[in-house]
């Protein structure tokens, strides 16, 4: 069964500050996710509707967009909201393979479950 | 022996409409591909010769450039024509990866063989 | 434990020339690099310090920057400067999973170790 990645990007803008070795005063950063699905294509031709998979992610990072992430999360690091990102999405749609997640155009972190 | 990954980008502009699930009217995307080779270098280092990968899918691209790919696949979803493109390529170039097509910037499909 | 992908994406500009098969002038390119580490997150939730990181490639990618890499390789293919790029970063950062590096925004060479 022939089987394919889908991924969808996108993108925020939130603020976020560290403490401990990372130590850096609240700044904001534009993120630009990338979500990816692997799986098998149904009798249609394709693994999931895009129009469906936009609608999720948009309803997974609304929390996220224009907040202070210091004030939802204990340790806000890239990593972290990356991770989020994943459990979040996972609870709404099937075959999730990864999501990746730049705090900058030049630096990304990715994440494929463990 | 060295593996390297090797891959070539291009862009192509076409049309498609769907039936089913995923109905829509007729629309024009900017497709982006991206092909990943995957192999040995040889004595000289390298794996392919980049003129040559580009002269290859410059070929494989043309029948599907400014057309309406509704009129070329019954059913031509962005998945149905990545596994076309690879299929093509894989005739004329060995060690192919994968292909990725994306049907606007902010979404695509990658398919690595089954 | 929960592992993740970390990557630092970073540009250079640099000429060289080809013998052989791949014979050309001397030509100026515009390298772009993402290098790509994998590891553990640590007890404050982060893989590597970005900073360090965008620290000890700009270190690496010096001795590269508006050179003529002719004069430094024997065989100064896109492929042969990953390599080098690859071996290098791996002496001063651990987790190293791989090194892309890109002749032109549009062709590009992946190396993951062997």
């Amino acid at each position: 069964m022939t089987h394919v990645y889908l991924s969808q990007k996108g993108s925020f803008t939130a603020s976020h500050s560290h403490s401990g070795t990372l130590a850096e005063k609240s700044h904001v950063h534009r993120f630009t996710y990338e979500v990816t699905f692997y799986g098998p294509l149904n009798e249609e031709g394709y693994l999931l509707d895009f129009r469906e998979v936009k609608k999720v992610l948009t309803k997974v990072i609304l929390p996220l967009k224009e907040k202070n992430l210091s004030t939802l999360f204990t340790n806000p690091t890239t990593e972290t909201i990356c991770l989020w990102i994943y459990k979040e999405v996972s609870k709404y749609l099937p075959h999730l393979y990864s999501v990746k997640l730049a705090e900058a155009p030049d630096r990304w972190i990715t994440y494929k479950g463990d």
